[in-house]
């Protein structure tokens, strides 16, 4: 593959997205201030997080919108994006209105679970119409490991399926945004790993949202970085959740989220364990906290510490699954 | 490229480095303590810092030794990786003799500076020779943006050029060292980079030690990580520039370390300006304070903002970096 295409589908939305994400996260700061859309720390949260009270949430607003500029200026031959922005903007809104009715409005509830449920179905279902019958994406998914051999699932199967793995992913991402850069640093590996899979699949669309997101992201961690001036809040993390499932999907690449997205599952199934072991023993809990971020902060790990090692477990892991596609 | 190639010359060396790295730097890190090898902050130096007084340095051992026990498993079939071993080494070896003598003994200076130059020579030399006469590595660099195109030097340029690459990207490795999980991080990303570029070239020696090296840096990294437990010390950092400028020269893209490790050389050009300005001007200072991560640090920038800008930042020239390969 030539410089020129890896630059134009790849790289170029990635410096495009950064830049246009670091200027819009630090003009948005000072507003989100301005409105009092602080962060609202749990009392019976982690003690040392107390002093996160008040760093303003809903940032993702910001490096959202740099990716869907950014996407938009690379749009023209690469519509095989759409599908991915659709579902990452669709649970952006999503996370949006549950953020905004939390905190703007200081409602307590934000979204109602009929309400969430309705909208997620919904994003949901037109994204996978989407894929299937407008961007004729056919139900196979490659399996790991075994030199490029699919399992094409019938479509009924298939709609279960896809619906499993975008409201699995999305409350994975979701779960792992609890310390400062977490679900930005892990994810901008995750999202350079989909580039790179994209390239090599010269699945040029899903190759330049991948990138858009990995600069966007990147921007953002300038504030959000460790200690955060700033929180993506649900707009961001359901955002998240929506990109990684879309692009997977797209390149018939689900089971990877297993593997690239481990942080992200480990998050959703600690809580899941924690709850139902729980309930079960009618008291007793498996993880000091849940999720499991918290876990390693109760073993004495700073929160840098976890960062860089969910970080860096990350990138070994989409090493891993590079070698199995 | 099959995912067998890249998960035997690559990813392989990465994980079993890492676990490596991870096991001997939490066993060396009470010995460190032991021998009272702990870190000497400059009374004149960044007020923050003074409390990393104390932290043991000389980390680099454990990372390094993870490096050599990797290559030495992966060596079979891959000989090319044996003069970039050896710089790295080699330089190790006399960063190690100058933490040694400043630290074990307590004696100001280390190795004098003629011994430093000796050395350096020396292991350049050999690494050098070693290259063009027994690895048959010819004078050709690679000219970044000009799709593949060569600039052969004659020997006695490129012996110069040779000599001025390594001595360079050597300081610019060991500046870059003074910020808790600043050098391993940014120098994973370059190792990342350069197990890339190996792997387009077909050149699986050095993809190994890159490999390795990204692979043991991060296995450091999980206590290296701020609030930093351990330090590298010289052992580590000029090893990493025998690591970086070694890949490079067998590769034939020694001039992409000026883009991939363009932090490095940020580093050391800052602490040229603010040298030469200080002379010109008889006292006045061009930045705040060098080496260029200080300088951000008195802008108000935390510790770990430094870290993840300067990393985003070499993530994204790296990026760059390939598309001009």
């Amino acid at each position: 593959m030539s410089g020129q295409v890896i630059a134009v589908s790849f790289v170029l939305p990635a410096l495009v997205a950064f830049v246009l994400s670091t200027i819009l996260t630090k003009q948005l700061i000072p507003v989100l201030h301005k409105l009092k859309f602080g962060q609202y720390e749990r009392e019976d949260g982690m003690a040392s997080h107390q002093k996160k009270a008040g760093t303003p949430t809903m940032g993702g607003i910001a490096w959202l919108l740099a990716l869907i500029l950014t996407c938009l200026v690379f749009l023209k031959g690469n519509p095989m994006m759409l599908p991915v922005l659709f579902l990452t903007v669709g649970f952006g809104v999503i996370g949006f209105l549950d953020d905004y009715l939390k905190i703007a409005k200081k409602e307590n509830e934000g979204l109602t679970v009929v309400q969430k449920l309705i909208g997620q179905i919904a994003v949901t279902g037109i994204f996978g119409a989407w894929m299937l019958y407008g961007a004729k994406i056919d139900t196979s998914v490659i399996l790991p490991f075994t030199g490029g051999k699919v399992w094409t699932m019938s479509p009924v199967l298939f709609w279960i399926f896809l619906f499993f793995v975008v409201i699995g992913t999305v409350n994975g991402t979701n779960f792992t945004d609890g310390l400062d850069g977490l679900s930005s640093s892990v994810s901008v590996v995750v999202a350079l790993f989909f580039g790179v899979s994209s390239l090599m699949a010269s699945a040029f669309g899903v190759s330049v949202i991948s990138g858009a997101m990995a600069g966007a992201l990147m921007g953002f961690l300038v504030y959000n970085a460790h200690p955060a001036k700033v929180f993506m809040g649900d707009t961001g993390s359901l955002a998240l959740g929506g990109f990684v499932a879309g692009s997977a999907l797209m390149l018939g690449q689900p089971i990877f989220i297993v593997i690239a997205g481990f942080i992200y599952l480990m998050e959703v199934v600690s809580v899941i364990l924690q709850v139902g072991y729980f309930k079960l023993t009618h008291g007793k809990r498996l993880f000091k906290m849940a999720p499991i971020h918290h876990h390693f902060e109760l073993l004495g790990w700073s929160e840098t510490k976890v960062v860089t090692v969910f970080t860096c477990v990350t990138v070994l892991l989409c090493l891993i699954a590079i070698c199995g596609l």
